[in-house]
């Protein structure tokens, strides 16, 4: 199998934890691929997907696998459903912590989108303040939820985990570690795990 | 069961076709809700979802299932699997395609907030090409895919039926029937089922 993903990349970061964790690192090739809002990327879209994100993952027999959401379960199957609860109650609370914590990445990318790529003169504060707010509040619950931030590894951890560390890569003085002291804890446990540590972006 | 809905939401309007399609109308009280970019909504946020979007299904132990991606496997399970298939290649294949109108709906709708929420002055007409441009290169790749618009019902096809409501909804000029006739020949067909009659929005 193949996976485009970028180094930056919360996403992919996501699904490469994934896989390290599910033990499936070695079945996956990882090919590096550059999309950004209004560069066009033909290739990309033609090939894998029109919607040109990161991360895709592309089967031998050349079917591809979007978005990073199905990608995990696709792998999660694959090892044998080691990351999401495969039935019950449980299942549908982690489906919808990590549909959360999907929504809460998209709202970060926007402010990235509007602050770092939008011409300044173009940008709408508000904008801004709105999309973040969502992520902060989910923050805020997640901070307030010691349970399911000690379970043992799942793909909502995974994902929150992806989201802090993109927090840190692009928006490193949004002061996250101060108002949220059970993230900053959950995120330094993480760390200590190689599937984490072993694909962390480049310094900012 | 409880779901959080308005009559635009192209995400609600796909729940609510599952629903119907799969006879689990009787067992669901719609709850209209109001939320858009850069209005705020504290009790939406707090009770519901941090992320502020629609639809929610609230289940009647208090739970809370988002986004509509996960609902939609939700009300599938319950009725026994009937929209997405249970395993083998086509399990991917759908939930693939099923994804990729999810991230073309997105699309649309920040062409929708940057043309009609966003001040004038602060508009960017290249982010919105970029937008729509994944949008309709997503369903140019549908259109091109007759197998998959002929299938027995499935929930690429609902999901798709109601990214094309949406597109007449907002869009009313964009000329997708003109530009791709095998949908507009499938949205005719899909419009004849009382589960996509019976949910078109108001007259814009």
């Amino acid at each position: 199998m193949k996976l485009t993903y970028s180094l930056g990349s919360p996403f992919a970061r996501k699904v490469r934890i994934t896989a390290a964790e599910l033990g499936l690192t070695d079945r996956i090739e990882l090919v590096p691929a550059t999309v950004a809002p209004t560069q066009p990327n033909e290739t990309y879209s033609h090939d894998i997907s029109p919607l040109r994100k990161l991360p895709a993952l592309i089967l031998d027999d050349g079917h591809v696998i979007i978005d990073s959401y199905v990608i995990v379960e696709y792998l999660d199957e694959l090892a044998g459903g080691k990351l999401i609860p495969a039935s019950g109650p449980t299942r549908w609370q982690v489906k919808s912590e990590h549909a959360m914590i999907q929504g809460m990445t998209d709202a970060m990318l926007l402010c990235r989108y509007e602050t770092g790529v939008r011409p300044k003169e173009l940008q709408w504060p508000k904008w801004v303040d709105d999309q973040w707010d969502r992520a902060w509040q989910g923050l805020t619950r997640f901070e307030h939820q010691p349970d399911v931030l000690a379970r043992p590894i799942d793909i909502t951890q995974i994902a929150l985990t992806s989201l802090l560390v993109y927090a840190d890569f692009r928006f490193p003085d949004c002061g996250w570690r101060k108002a949220f002291p059970n993230l900053d804890a959950f995120h330094a446990k993480m760390l200590q795990r190689p599937s984490v540590s072993g694909s962390l972006p480049p310094a900012a």
